[in-house]
């Protein structure tokens, strides 16, 4: 529980400039939706969408604007990004780090590797020697954390994540269950038809305040690194290829595959199920949408995109046996442009 | 073993008004196709490209409509819906609920959890506190089941399963290997410039006889909760995002991504590899075909597509870059029909 | 560490016909890339676009065709494949077979299984009854294997693997953390509106020398089984349906889905993201680039695409619309040119 007073407070401690609108002693307890909220829940208004909701909300606190303020019918906190605000209040309400350090008995730790005591390593772990975990980490059940492999401070592993041989994962990164960093990546040489595999010696490199989500996998490099540098956020079900780079407070949505040695600049937002291929460079600041597919380098920020509309699928037929004409459609097109101008000329020249 | 006696009188109380015709005390012990079944083998013809193979078939029985009975070369069981009829036969004969109850000594089950003394908790699993376990559960080995988490009777975790914290299970699911429920959605602000996770404080909530395909993932709601109504069939390799509803009897082929806070309505069938965008809205008895791209909500019945097609490089390469012409020739097209017209309506004037 | 010497004397046992050129006594400890090695470093050059980084490389060898072996500042070791034969040196510089054989106190692993004693598994394994697995095989931590499946010599799970019961894995398989084989084909039966599940009794059959990448699926088959013919390699999180047989020495990149009972040929190499409808059949020697969608046979090798070019997202929109059109503009290009022929005509007889 925390008092509205006491919220405003920690914002503004955080640089916010809140202000309190209404009763400084209301008791915030949890974070609801606007429709969903009632007594002891903070919500917020972050999207001029949810404003006809605004003015019937039950809830005991709304963080909005200063433009949306005289219409909440409650207490008000206001500031400038509500949606920010919201995050940071409902990570003190709900603090997942609630574990007490230590070893569980039925996690299987090697001698070498070196666990603080500040850390927790859960049930049916498996450490392998020369790993090192520092302070605050929490490692749930079911990880497997392979040779030489280091983790930063207050780095937390939910549960069934298998991080490889020889892994650099930085601090405050959240790898969530079934995460597998540092696989072999998909190097194959080919001899006389059939596929040699080529040992990838290269490593992953993670830097601090990550976030990958269920079932993502990071391959290791061939030779040199896979890097994912500081603030990267991973959604689920996302393929990175070895030697991928990928620049500083990117986000990736769920189920898109980069392909090997591609270069993803800073600050890029990209899509689910986006496709891209390897051996490519993204500048910073590019927007890529949902299931576009990158196979040419983007040198500029801006928003990208390919695709096809969704249909009924009669008229998506008809449409799309004509995607198999469009180059004699455009030759057609031209020959047509060039027959009528001859035939508007000798209407010209007979006037 | 059932004889073909017991088969039938089976399948009529199921109401299936079923047939025999044939050897009553023919004794069934597998199913097989209709070309690798012999002696013993129950099979079946559901579709008409398969009939070719029914004259020739070696089994013990087929399972066919009332209009292929004629064509058996061997017993029959003559009913109206065939692949129904064959799913509940082999279901008999195939039965996979052949555990003892109990608890594994290798497994770790918090006190404070309440697992029923007729599920099974199979080794290497870990059971936090408060979880509950319901009659004829089996939690297959090394899934990891998260604090609060509930089961309803007769579920199934194959192995390697994770239910985060919190999460809502109801009877009769099968959840196949590597399936993570409850993982935290892609939630985030973006905090100038850099993205500021925003806690997700829903839950996830599964109806009964729901089965989730090997390492899918389905996201725990941001505030309120993901839901997946009851009969949902999903596929392996899907994500299911923050927030998603997903109405009953709605299936979804592998490789598919919903994005968060999108409902899908029921009676649904949406194949692979199928990109769903959030905050979008499908109506019940919707169809959408394999790698199309729902960006826009869809408030009738019937099916749906997008994509284009499969050509030989060369051909699809030529008709690609003509795709970045598209308006442009549609603009021209536009151009020279009025050119045209002014000429003929010239033509005209002119006779 | 290696000579040259004796690495150009293992490459000739391989049948390179390999020639040292310079310093045969010189230790080779690792392997670097071109502009990353150094010192006890070897390297390689397999692609002309990296020529212009060997004049300046500080390795102590480099691998090259005999067209490149002038430009070599250092020692170079001249053969006609050179990522072919760097795979080699690779594979001996880093062997990865460092384990002692044994069972870890803490796997469970049933009585009745069959564990060669020059096999290893790893701590948190589960290792159900009548499973076989042969010498030489490697089984990481937190690997379930389920009753009856069978592994043949040398293979390796890496970590956290489930193979369900009845699969047969062949020798020199490499099978990443998240790999699940075995589990239910995406079986159904409608039954008035409702999905019936219809029991997957086939298998998995995975040949030699394949490898599967990062919690990629496999699925068994609804009566027969789903086979892998040997040397094929599957990047990470790739769906292959129930009864999809895969041709020896096929490739596929991440992200891929192949639907049901689709049979794909030999030397075949498919690109990530792709999606391969079920039922139907790929030619040997066919290559299909990332994100097309295989909606037919393909009956002819060669190369084959579909999917949109990317654009910055304004001028798709306008394209993306005309999508819509493309069967009506097409119409009323053949109008127009029916049109301006009969003008043309008109024209011809006026003369």
């Amino acid at each position: 529980m925390l008092t509205l007073q006491a919220i405003v407070e920690r914002l503004n401690a955080q640089g916010f400039s809140a202000q309190l609108l209404g009763n400084a002693d209301a008791e915030i307890r949890r974070v609801a939706s606007l429709t969903g909220a009632g007594e002891g829940d903070i919500t917020f208004l972050a999207h001029a969408r949810f404003k006809k909701d605004l003015g019937s909300t039950h809830a005991a606190a709304v963080i909005v604007t200063a433009k949306d303020a005289d219409a909440v019918p409650t207490n008000a906190v206001v500031v400038e990004n509500p949606h920010v605000a919201y995050a940071h209040v409902a990570s003190w309400l709900y603090s997942e780090n609630d574990f007490v350090p230590g070893i569980h008995p039925a996690a299987t730790v090697d001698p070498t590797s070196t666990v603080h005591a500040q850390a927790w390593i859960d049930a049916n772990c498996t450490i392998e020697a020369g790993v090192v975990i520092a302070a605050g980490c929490y490692i749930g059940p079911g990880c497997v954390i392979g040779k030489n492999t280091t983790l930063g401070e207050n780095t937390r592993l939910v549960a069934n994540v298998t991080l490889c041989h020889d892994t650099k994962i930085g601090c405050r990164n959240l790898l969530h269950p079934g995460v597998v960093i540092g696989a072999d990546g998909f190097g194959l040489a080919n001899n006389k038809g059939e596929w040699l595999k080529v040992p990838q010696v290269g490593r992953v490199i993670l830097g601090n305040d990550i976030e990958v989500g269920a079932n993502s996998t990071i391959d290791r490099g061939a030779i040199g690194d896979t890097v994912v540098e500081d603030g990267v956020k991973l959604d689920n079900l996302i393929q990175i290829g070895h030697n991928v780079h990928i620049g500083a407070h990117t986000a990736i949505a769920a189920c898109t595959a980069v392909a090997g040695s591609a270069i993803i600049g800073r600050h890029c937002a990209i899509g689910g199920c986006v496709g891209i291929v390897g051996h490519l460079e993204i500048a910073d600041n590019v927007t890529i949408t949902g299931m576009s597919h990158v196979s040419q380098a983007i040198s500029k920020p801006g928003v990208y995109s390919s695709g096809t509309p969704l249909e009924e699928n009669a008229t998506w037929h008809r449409n799309f046996i004509r995607l198999k004409q469009l180059d004699d459609m455009a030759r057609r097109l031209k020959k047509l442009e060039r027959r009528l101008a001859a035939s508007e000329h000798l209407d010209e020249t007979k006037k």
